[in-house]
């Protein structure tokens, strides 16, 4: 019964020291290059994905979720969790991993950390949809927000729209430091400023990456000027928005997947039928993106499980072009699929062999 | 910025050969009784539960399905594939890894095979119903479907019910002949026969783990015999059962969780009111078990998420306890969680300066 084409499907494992060297060798800007035609791509062909909105487990302090995605040939999910609190012991406030897929057999092909590829990937997805979305001639973003994320949306911004300049808030000083520190070598003009507010005034491209878990208002009505484009990234869960809701009724809203971001994203705020554009609908012609230099558009972006999986592809493959990662013995190996007891004797009379 | 106690969670991995050496270790029956044990610890508190339905991901050729379920202190989830082919290609039919995480802070905790975990897990939970559903004096069992599944459910009824001997059949005789080999010195008097009629007859407890993606009718209402216990594990997914209707309609139906067992278990061919028990109830004491040595009990199992919540929390104190698995260094260490960007740079410096 012993199968004579016995195989073991061993995926591929992708540490967060692993991810560290694969994004080092490439540096950042071609990360996120490669991850946004990847998203672009995949966003492209829309219809083809068997899409699901994420399983969530909520507890008082947190949240853990699954967010699976699969097209005919691969599969992928993500495990991520968010617990505002974990900075005060020391952990961070979002881990997450995930796995890439064969469809055709069920084999896991990539086991990755998906920490610091979630912060690419999530910078990777505001560029992109600021390519159609805002200004052609952007050269001014104000960052509001300077903490884990920031320094992605940073680096996106200008390797791939062409912001010159950063207009820098955040509440606790002690994170514009460290990212100032952070980029200091990268060819960016840094502003801190005292508040949103003056952060925000005569910038071409406003991004909201805040952390707290609270109806917040970051952004008033006063503050946008004609012609902004806001990625609002930061409000991403029910109870957590950034904008106020005047900010939003006075511009046009892009989405990534209508139904969820009614849920998590700064829309939960206004009625169901508040109309939004889906940005594959952008991207692929279907419906148009900025109409005129003094639109205001926002991008109210949660974080959709098919950007994972563009993400989870890019990584892969660079994983497998530079052999970087190990394999992962996770599953059995059987010579007879029928025989999974055997497992069990045949490493025993090998030990008693080599007894 | 830097935290004093900053904290790395480095989940455990077990992989498959380190689950062999556990299972050899600790013995197939100590870890059936342990599974046992906490599955039915774990039915008892159904209520403390966050439970929902597996999410599923079905393409032509197979199945791919995450099963997640959390307690106010755990949380874990299964992925697990479901690929009849898979044999002729060499590869498993079912491949299983899943996760514990820490609900206080979403830290994984545990990454584990489940290939093997799913096989004991499944026989220890069949075990505990029978202890509760098949007349206590049950000598004889017929094990119809001898293939991956059938030694774990041998040992699971030698050890936790009593069983002495075992009356085998198989379509594939290889089949048969494989579990005979394994088995040969298990204690177990092992009888090969003909058939299907000719296995049940005369049998206590009637299991049936058969392969075939299909409505079969593997038992049909002449073989039932009064007092008889039916185990019916094969029949686990829509469009795959295993006993004629009329054997269900002559039985008192025990389940897991009935509003995954109506899509899934033998009780698909049923209408959506048909009575059934769940397994719970029943440990608990809010509803019978077997009434009379007469009464003709089925167990309707297809697997459920509670199972490898369980299973996962005794693998885990076992290799704790045993010292067996790694650490996996899957979430990025960071001295300052709001600095992730930081793990780019650091390394870039700390090789500079090893340089």
């Amino acid at each position: 019964m012993t199968s004579p084409t016995a195989l073991r499907p061993t995926p591929r494992y992708l540490s967060a020291p692993a991810l560290v060297r694969l994004v080092q060798t490439l540096g950042v800007p071609t990360c996120l290059r490669e991850m946004a035609a990847a998203i672009r791509a995949d966003f492209c062909r829309w219809s083809e994905f068997d899409k699901s909105a994420r399983v969530a487990h909520h507890s008082p302090v947190g949240v853990i979720e699954l967010m699976p995605i699969a097209d005919a040939q691969r599969y992928s999910f993500k495990y991520v969790n968010g617990h505002p609190k974990n900075t005060h012991e020391g952990l961070p406030t979002v881990m997450a991993f995930g796995v890439l897929a064969d469809v055709a057999t069920g084999a896991p092909l990539l086991l990755s950390e998906l920490t610091l590829t979630t912060a690419l990937r999530t910078a990777a997805t505001s560029a992109l949809a600021a390519q159609v979305l805002a200004r052609p001639d952007s050269r001014v973003m104000a960052l509001i927000g300077n903490g884990a994320q920031a320094e992605f949306q940073a680096l996106a911004f200008q390797h791939l729209l062409g912001i010159r300049e950063l207009r820098l808030f955040d509440i606790d000083p002690a994170a514009t430091d460290k990212l100032i520190a952070n980029l200091a070598d990268s060819g960016l003009t840094l502003t801190r400023c005292a508040s949103t507010a003056e952060a925000v005034r005569g910038a071409d491209i406003v991004t909201t990456v805040t952390a707290d878990k609270t109806n917040a208002t970051i952004l008033t009505p006063e503050m946008v000027e004609p012609g902004m484009h806001i990625n609002a990234v930061g409000g991403d869960c029910p109870g957590k928005t950034e904008l106020h809701a005047d900010v939003l009724r006075g511009a046009r809203v892009f989405v990534e997947y209508a139904p969820q971001t009614r849920i998590e994203g700064d829309i939960q705020q206004l009625p169901a039928d508040f109309p939004v554009t889906e940005l594959w609908q952008v991207l692929t012609g279907q419906a148009p993106g900025r109409a005129s230099a003094t639109e205001v558009t926002v991008f109210d972006s949660v974080g959709f499980a098919l950007e994972d999986f563009s993400a989870l592809r890019v990584v892969h493959e660079a994983a497998k072009r530079l052999g970087l990662g190990q394999e992962l013995d996770l599953i059995p190996e059987l010579d007879d699929p029928k025989n999974l007891f055997g497992i069990l004797r045949a490493r025993r009379a090998a030990l008693r062999r080599a007894a």
